[in-house]
């Protein structure tokens, strides 16, 4: 499939470069480009602008972008913050359509930085020229030798062609991560690093990269992204095309403490709901620069496994253990073999060998290739196998390259991915190195790091399978209600409006002050509980507003007075509008389902185990809403406390169905009064067992405002 | 301190080395260490063994081992399993002190291998000679160029020598992080593959190696140990000598189900108790070969830090940000600089850079070295942090240089540690690199990596500073008591024998079936609980055999009928012995606290939150028993949930004070009854507020046999 537009061809192919703010000492941040550009054998004319010079690194300069006098798409600027404006303005009446902007001095040191980034803006918009940056370090269009950059990576024209291109908001981390692909002979097509943003942002230039014909991966570093639907419109992209799109997140750490009035908006930080959102979008993250190159070379293989389980071959018994260890600490399976598997290999491994899984076929194959070939095909054969590592220890050339033989025949018999973990200094068997890259067989130097390659292609395949686009614009299903701005609802009126999405509450009356309490309760059933009602006071339990389990109305009665009593003294001036008197469910799990609003993600959805335990070991999970059921149900399963719902230790299954689908109300919910909600929880939100439907005990919705 | 004892002398430099099973062919598992000893340039003799040849690689093989004419302190053995012992023998009377037994066939092929092995171990013991193996790869002496070994790292005479001693348990696992070390520039001293470990045992060789007095650390890979508490011995006397001991642990992963009759056995895995032991001995324990690598590095360096806290430069913000990332995870904390690094900082870093921690210098550092001096300098004087690391991205020579320098001249002004991370490709900076090698100032490819390292750094000042040695042989306390082997202690007599430790139940009484239960609950106050007693029931719950929160007698009788009849519902033929009513704790946070009797490690004491919840979360810590009040604490800080015994959220404290109490008194009855007891749990632990102490709500004793 092709989204291909042509949009960005000016930026990654352009005619002629210019490099405004040229320095004749190519030392400097105007002068690294030119010579980068020249060095790297750039096809087209570079125009260094600046009226100081006749000529730069031999080729003449111009005193103005006006007398530029070629064709001419792309901008590197390099003067100071004041003057960008101004050059931008010019380029855009010259046609040039993209400007890097290199310089510094922006929204980056704050103050007067953030008008001159604001007046940038306007000019770009103005003169109908994108800007890349500024504070940026440029980009490399590896193919067309298009080296706009300067820094470390300004010198590394060697890096190999490839199809690899890669996005990144800090130019350090993201030219590191380039020539770390490089090192492991992964090759590039694009490189951008976008800086500030100003412009063009990260979204939308990983749209554009994942639409380039020539481009099979796209790989970001990113801290932060304003539109958040846009990056995960970025990753439902990247899934239609089946091109892999791995991200690594930098500035995972909060900081500073948050105000938040919902116990779940305490839970929630605003990584977990970026990764959260990244797993539901079909973005693979990553945890460091060599998980991505890893990831990569894995990859470009071009092979998925149709699940988690791995068949693993080594030629040493410590290798195949440290393999297991990593393989399932990431996720992966290392299913028995089938028992035809267990024959063949029995047959032909020796006896201090082992044919379990994983196999160890013993330094033998220095003897004897076939028993290599017969345990490749036995374990790629098995129907239960969905890849195959295998594991070389530091075997040398001559014996590496027949084992790279082995196993290219091998993988022209079937489509499973093989991963080969080798920890042999490229010198000692530079052949056989050749042999398996020329193959697209990717290598890997740990046992560790082949495992967490494996799982990459498992996780990706996995989200592959059950991928569905991101909600952006789905229709209100509800009347819009009009909430008060800032005030947050009681527990009465929170649990109307949930009740209006079907979520519903345990039988209960309100009692006012000047109530008889006796009359009101009289059509519920003992054991109940009482809790005080007060909108000044939104955490019930802390102020000693709760007691449960009263089992008559004499107990009731004493109660009531008690809450009353306790609120109080926790809060002299707290209104009191009542007591609310509810049946007491005694057979339920107790839940947190909640809402925050993110500033990037907008609503997103917040489901955990209720009590303080849970809250303190934060045992949650997150999806932006809204959500369907299969999504609200994948929830559940990726609480490590699901079993608890799941009828652990004898105890009765859960209504997980009831739940689910209170989770998809309250997603809807929140999403059909986006606008409006800030926060919401149900806390605790009472999961009876099986058949018996959930109850929402406790509910706070926090307007915005 | 010196520890040194010369019983391993003989085989980290022999004075001549015997090769039993020589082989001409010098690819064979018999001619390789012949080659590699020559190649190597071994000073000693080279004695081939084998009656078939004359002579093999230019030197004279003689017949017979009886034949050998020179000094002979080590023998290769490489014979086939069933002649091994005999060659033993033979070693024994000529004098030769240790034997390397490469052949395979032992205990790991099971059946016969097994006899074999034991007869191999009879004949060492009988001829007094130490078996290193069998079924193991061999052994290194760098500095001797004693290059006993078959394989890979036969080829790789080059490795550099240096002060790291290696010891593990797989020649392919272990000598893969040899020649990953040498590639990272880290010289070598001894490495030893164990194999089957018939005789000599990893931790005997470990304690070797430690007091080799040119061995500065020792790294390890094992799969397990027979002896746990030799492991531990051997991190005493590493922490005793300074040396940093540093233990990957292979087999992580359980296998098949456990069959424990306690919850405590139930959450706890072997490797659980491994890594536990670990730390409570020092032993540095690392995820995998590249981490073992990198620590190595850092710790060579010599220098550790006051605490955790740790003081960032960077030449880029990216590159600050995900060094945070790592830290941070890696439980390293990022302090604000003083008021006083702030100024300075401030003062000489550009506007578009940070005097925050990690602080940016920016590429300014490309033009004006004094700004790094005096931002190094600022940061390694500020009193509020423990180490700096210094994030270099890629700068290439020659500023890389100037930068080296400025640093290595900083290293000499402070005994902070230093580390640098640093990705450029050494070709690109020769010079710098070589200058920070010789300066010993430990450089990583990762900003990530970088964080680990001084993580480890951290870590290990941290259990230095709080280290105390492994109980090993502390008198019993109480008169041994005698308990029925393999018959569970009912409820009763569980808590009795906790009582004389000191640890109370609640106020209770046993109701038999005879007796009256209102008479014998005259004495106890409500609301109660009712419990069945059966010693064919251990998990009362599951058989709903617990019925709490009984605000009368009425309900204590209903309550007592029902448990009964669930209880003869749940097993028709179980034995009921009566009710136990007990007074009901509602003000208390229920733990669990048992033991388990390793087999590695003997009694391990483990501490856990009770509940569904917890225990499904496996939110537990572990130590080897005995165990101090000190060591108790620390158990609970290192729960997750810690802080619901601290007074999250507005509760009240626990008592904490009286918890820890308890911990010590059960880990000293699961030591004074070792021989005796195999499983111990108190679940729940009523842990109440402040001042009012812990109840063992329930108990079970579960003897050997």
């Amino acid at each position: 499939m092709s989204e291909h537009s042509e949009r960005f061809d000016a930026l990654f192919q352009p005619r002629g470069i210019a490099v405004i703010g040229a320095s004749a000492d190519l030392t400097r941040i105007g002068g690294q480009p030119i010579q980068a550009l020249l060095a790297a054998g750039y096809a087209g004319r570079v125009y260094p602008v600046n009226p100081k010079y006749e000529a730069i690194a031999g080729i003449p300069c111009v005193a103005d972008i006006a007398n530029i006098d070629g064709p001419c798409d792309l901008a590197i600027v390099a003067v100071r913050a004041d003057l960008a404006a101004d050059a931008i303005i010019k380029c855009g009446a010259k046609g040039i359509k993209f400007a890097i902007v290199l310089s510094g001095g922006f929204r980056e040191i704050g103050g007067n930085g953030k008008a001159l980034e604001e007046t940038l803006i306007a000019a770009g918009r103005k003169a109908g020229v994108r800007i890349i940056g500024p504070n940026c370090q440029g980009m490399l269009a590896v193919h067309d030798r298009v080296f706009a950059v300067f820094g470390s990576i300004a010198g590394e024209i060697g890096l190999r062609a490839g199809n690899v291109s890669l996005c990144f908001q800090s130019g350090g981390v993201g030219f590191a991560i380039a020539t770390l692909c490089d090192s492991l002979g992964i090759g590039i097509r694009h490189c951008v690093s976008t800086g500030n943003e100003a412009d063009v942002k990260a979204p939308e230039l990983i749209e554009a990269l994942l639409e380039d014909p020539k481009t099979a991966m796209v790989g970001t570093y990113l801290e932060g992204v304003a539109d958040g639907r846009a990056l995960m419109a970025a990753g439902d992209k990247a899934m239609r095309l089946g091109k892999p799109l791995l991200l690594w997140k930098g500035g995972k750490s909060e900081t500073g403490a948050k105000a938040a009035a919902s116990h779940t908006a305490q839970l929630t930080g605003s990584y977990d709901i970026f990764r959260a959102a990244c797993r539901q979008a079909g973005i693979i993250e990553v945890e460091d620069s060599e998980e991505m190159a890893d990831l990569i070379r894995a990859f470009s293989a071009g092979r998925l496994p149709d699940g988690r389980s791995v068949g693993v071959i080594g030629i040493s018994g410590g290798m195949g253990i440290v393999f297991a260890d990593a393989a399932i600490a990431h996720g992966l399976e290392l299913p028995a073999f089938s028992d035809t598997t267990v024959e063949t290999l029995t047959r032909i491994i020796p006896s201090f060998g082992s044919s379990a899984n994983p196999a160890d076929v013993t330094a033998s194959v220095f003897n004897d290739t076939a028993i290599l070939t017969q345990a490749i095909q036995a374990i790629l054969d098995d129907p239960g196998i969905h890849q195959l590592c295998l594991l070389l220890a530091s075997v040398p050339d001559p014996i590496a390259t027949q084992n790279a033989e082995v196993v290219i025949a091998a993988a022209t018999r079937s489509s499973k991915p093989i991963l080969i973990g080798w920890s042999l200094k490229r010198q000692r068997a530079e052949n056989a190195y050749a042999l398996f890259e020329a193959a697209g067989i990717p290598i890997f130097h740990t046992p560790g790091r082949t495992a967490r390659a494996a799982a990459g292609l498992a996780r990706y395949a996995g989200m592959k399978a059950s991928h569905r686009p991101t909600p952006t614009a789905i229709q209100s299903r509800t009347p819009v209600q009009q909430l008060k701005a800032g005030v947050a609802l009681d527990e009465e009126s929170s649990k109307q409006l949930l009740a209006s999405y079907g979520v519903q509450a345990p039988r209960e009356v309100l009692v006012r002050p000047d109530q008889k309490l006796a009359d009101r309760i009289a059509g519920l059933d003992y054991p109940m509980v009482v809790k005080i009602v007060s909108e000044d006071i939104p955490h019930k339990t802390e102020a000693g507003g709760v007691i449960l389990n009263l089992p008559d109305l004499r107990a009731v009665e004493l109660a009531a007075a008690r809450v009353v009593a306790n609120a109080e003294n926790y809060k002299p001036l707290a209104r009191i509008g009542g007591v609310l008197i509810s049946e007491m469910i005694a057979d339920a799990i107790e839940m947190i389902v909640g809402t925050v609003n993110d500033d990037a993600f907008g609503p997103v959805i917040v489901v955990g185990f209720g009590g303080i335990f849970a809250e303190i070991l934060k045992d949650v999970a997150y999806r932006v809403a809204p959500c369907d059921a299969a999504t609200a149900r994948q929830m559940l399963e990726d609480l490590q406390g699901y079993a608890v719902l799941n009828g652990a230790r004898g105890r009765p299954m859960a209504d997980v169905d009831a739940l689910v689908s209170a989770i998809v109300a309250v997603s809807n919910l929140a999403w059909d009064l986006r606008d409006q909600i800030k926060e919401m929880d149900i806390n605790p939100l009472l999961v009876r067992p099986k058949g018996k439907g959930v109850l929402a005990a406790d509910a706070l919705i926090v307007p915005v405002g």
